[in-house]
């Protein structure tokens, strides 16, 4: 256990940029005390092996991934794993009494056959699944706080979802007319190398990619559909954008009551959003850069209606490995721990 | 009058990407002569003085814009000026008999109406207006052969209608559901200094702007209204990108036979475009890269169906300053002159 | 003055990208509340006008330069201004008990003949120039704890000189061999719109400039005979690299022992830094990359010796807004108030 | 053969960077076919297959290499191979009487031993190696018109040493001062997937690498010593840019007349590259920047001499793609065949 009366903390699946921003995190976070790194390709390496700039501050190794022992050591364990490892693995740690922040797509699903037909993975922890709650705070702070067991969002979900849940909560869209177009760096590709991340080929470059058929759609729709109270189908696309950080969703949708205006929406969504420390709603007419949120845990929330064609455009800005990924999975933690939602995470940009 | 038989060519407004990109391009052309730069802020300067790396290959001085000098040395002029100076002196030029193409919108509208409404700026020259032929040679190839005075299309209207036009020509959309999501390299922005197109402000970062009020929302309109043979309303939102050169148009809409599937609009497409040698459909399950264009005159069209919405999403992809800007307007002089339509225009992209 | 015991601070330039560094890192720094912003050419508009993702984080107005204000009001002040006017205000603000650290050229030159002939302006405030100390603290720690007043170093000069320090001062170098080749991202030009910093121009692209001439020579050539005890020209040649933050200064001189080896030298740069907490020498074969250091205050230096030619290579990276900048203001702040001299600054880069 | 009398030409290696840039010059040269493309890993795929924006351009398929059938089908070929391949191969071509253009180093050097040193390969063509010429036509243009074999410069070595060739061959500088910090974009890493060169890591970053043991150096040093006529050692530190294409080298020398101005070498080294047409000297103050070559072969030359400390310093920028790779080699083709030496190459960059 941590000194001090921090809380002890692992992460397994340190070496990807999920991880590293999680460490990074951590270690500026008042409660908790990283103790434990796990990871199966690079075990036996130092973290400062993988990000030589990290020597001097963070000097755990790699360690084997071998639940008794982060049971043994840790209170809390974020996976930050490829999707289909962190089902094998949980069952364990759930039962042993950790508290399990998985940031991959194995516990985001209520029903595992969605789950199924979209990554391919038959599934036999069904029981612990069923306890998982899905870790968007500003849609489920409640169910949070109250679990064991965290499906933390994928980056694209966690700005869709932010952009879309009033709406969608309070009826003012024709739910079958949504659709997303989301923009992302090239850090939500992780770590490893594929010719299409080289720089010399994605850098002033741009392209959809997965169109009709990205795994997150099925991701998004589940909880349009929790929101809506019905079946919901939206259009998602993503795109490659030249840049490391950082998400923006462009979302399209027809207004069912046309009378509506900007500022109403406005307005409509600062009420949705009163609570929320992370989610910032944009003054009328200013629409988010992602560059406002690089290095916070912020979204950005833009809104403009164009009443020629009777539709609400919703701009959401994240970054992707922030909001979009480790910082998310912290105000989750700050969640189920009491804590302040806003402990140790960063608010202010790094700009420019 | 140029030697060897050439065409003797001017262009005013040479400062601006539009410009240098018309200078590039035309030095290689082997049917013209450039033998007159104008302009206003820039004269007296030497074309080396603003873009000191042509140096030794452009031995021009920018001159004054006089419509007489002009007219006594050039047989053809591109007129590349911010908007409401080109109908200034069109109205001579082309009485004095010359070819004059023209980059701004100013003779874009079938209606000054429209223009007057987007640009606030009133026009006295309706009769030479009236002239003006829209110089997107896929649509209007042959009404541009028999024009003098040619309206280039913009950077955005020539991507998102060339994703547009089959679909709209051939009533296979639903038109009011057609939803235009641009994303553009900061050239298009020009080369004048403004904070938000500085690298430190725009590199690394992604937003949009003009949301629902982009100008070029009438152009795009006006043509797909002439595609369908009725007014069509469409949403545009365009984005910047943090790279130099090139357009991607995502564009959603509704099919009307839910039936339809990819390799039948590919098959459409393709026939569509078949006498275009600067439109590609990619094949099956391919979508295009920007990086594809850069330094080209084509435009690249990849195409995907989502059976589970109903919807067709098009992605089109251009260089905004060749197929864009400069290019389309030679690909117009070209068609103009009887010469082959691929005359002296780059046709292998820069890649990477 | 500040509620809490919290010292009371004031920044006068904060429109810049000094400023809005300052403005972030002083609000989570926990010692310090800031109280007051200044700005000629902004007075009147909210910080929040002219950077609106901190609207909600920073709810200043920007206020017009009276330094009898800013005496009332604050107890430190930073001067974030151009060249020239520092040494209009500072007198004042001196006299009024201030601690004042001026991050313009006004206060680092030992002799202000020199100041004048690099910068071209005459001064009369030679008495309380005299009393400013050259805000290194690595070099100059001691002075600054018992200084009021203080000349933050230059970016390139920070990166140049915590290269050559060890070298020069224990005599290990040929002064007169001593070449810098440095390397900035554009933030380095500020916030103000010039056609060169445009993403359209600087993307992609990689300049010297100020040859043999750029203002920061003199700086460097005063510390640097400072160390050595005699006068030591250096050869100094920025470059503007395609990218937001960072420097990278590269030097190169010739070892007087040639039989020095690269862990030797690894050797003597640690014991020279042992108590500087911000600067971190790089393993044997480990050379630093400017994204190390990223959001971070630190210096990262790489030794390489080439044993064929007799050279030393150093490399040094620093953050050009943080260590270079905004951040090495805060430690000289910490230090002159006795606090830790890490205090309230980043440790950790913001990676990738 | 080639059809209407043109040379025909095969690519050996065609699926990296420096192949796709053959490809795409070589289709635009009006004497060269191009009918055989040939590659180890990709044989069997199409040239599409690799870049598929190429589909509609260049219909050949990637062929295994067999220098049998090489020699049935071409009168010259171009080798783009890893070092140590070529070797393997060129004796059966130049035996079949083939012209052969290798783009590795395995025919850059004077002496097989220095091959040995620094790439750790034993050799055993000899004879062959002994007849190969130093592909870099602005020095050696005599021997390469007359040679059936040509070991094409690297990139560095290129920019470099025609930044120190007029300075040594007229014994302006003292040699041993001589120091090379050069700049490259990250396609002179190739198109293989590597963690350091991903968009997410290489962009917005900075560092060197290869410090004192990269292996242009004796390529560099060999090529100084027969300029200077005796024996030459330089410093050669190359770095990594975040961009894709462009290199720049800044040179360092000592004069040996320290009464020599800025005009003096200007003046002697456009007498020094006067018939050459791909070498441009900078007017007097302006510096190279890398984006004015992007595209084209031409190498821009830029000089300054800081008279304070006898330096001259020497900016030299090319495309690393063209004047770097397949331009250079192009430009070799042109004078072993007796055409004009700018034939087929492109002359105006890219810009913006």
């Amino acid at each position: 256990m941590g000194d001090m009366g921090r809380v002890s903390v692992g992460i397994v699946g340190a070496s990807g940029y999920g991880g590293v921003q999680l460490v990074r995190l951590l270690q500026d976070h008042p409660e908790v005390e990283l103790v434990y790194l796990g990871g199966e390709s690079s075990a036996g390496k130092t973290f400062a092996d993988l990000y030589p700039h990290l020597a001097h501050q963070v000097d755990l190794a790699i360690e084997p991934v071998e639940p008794e022992t982060i049971a043994a050591r840790c209170q809390v364990v974020f996976l930050s794993l490829p999707n289909g490892l962190a089902c094998q693995i949980t069952p364990t740690l759930i039962e042993k009494g950790l508290m399990v922040l998985d940031l991959s797509a194995d516990y985001r699903f209520f029903d595992l056959e969605t789950y199924k037909n979209w990554y391919g993975i038959d599934r036999s922890d069904r029981q612990i699944a069923a306890t998982a709650v899905y870790g968007l705070p500003e849609l489920y702070r409640d169910r949070i706080a109250d679990s064991q067991l965290i499906g933390c969002p994928g980056c694209y979900p966690t700005a869709s979802l932010l952009a879309l849940a009033p709406l969608l909560k309070q009826g003012l869209i024709v739910p079958e007319t949504a659709i997303i177009d989301a923009k992302s760096g090239t850090s939500g590709g992780g770590r490893q190398a594929k010719t299409g991340l080289l720089l010399a080929e994605a850098d002033n470059s741009l392209a959809a990619y997965g169109v009709a058929r990205h795994r997150h759609i099925p991701e998004i729709e589940q909880i349009c559909s929790d929101l809506a109270g019905h079946e919901v189908m939206v259009q998602f696309t993503p795109h490659l954008i030249p840049m490391v950080r950082g998400i923006l969703a462009t979302v399209y949708a027809t207004l069912r009551d046309p009378g509506l205006v900007r500022d109403d929406l406005i307005t409509i969504f600062r009420a949705f959003y009163r609570n929320c420390p992370w989610v910032t709603i944009c003054a009328s007419g200013v629409y988010p850069q992602t560059k406002w949120t690089c290095g916070s845990n912020l979204c950005y929330i833009g809104i403009e209606v164009d009443q020629r064609t009777g539709r609400v455009i919703v701009m959401s800005a994240i970054d992707n490995l922030i909001k979009g990924q480790a910082g998310q999975a912290i105000q989750c933690l700050n969640i189920m721990m009491g804590w302040e939602e806003t402990l140790g995470l960063p608010r202010l940009a790094f700009y420019p």
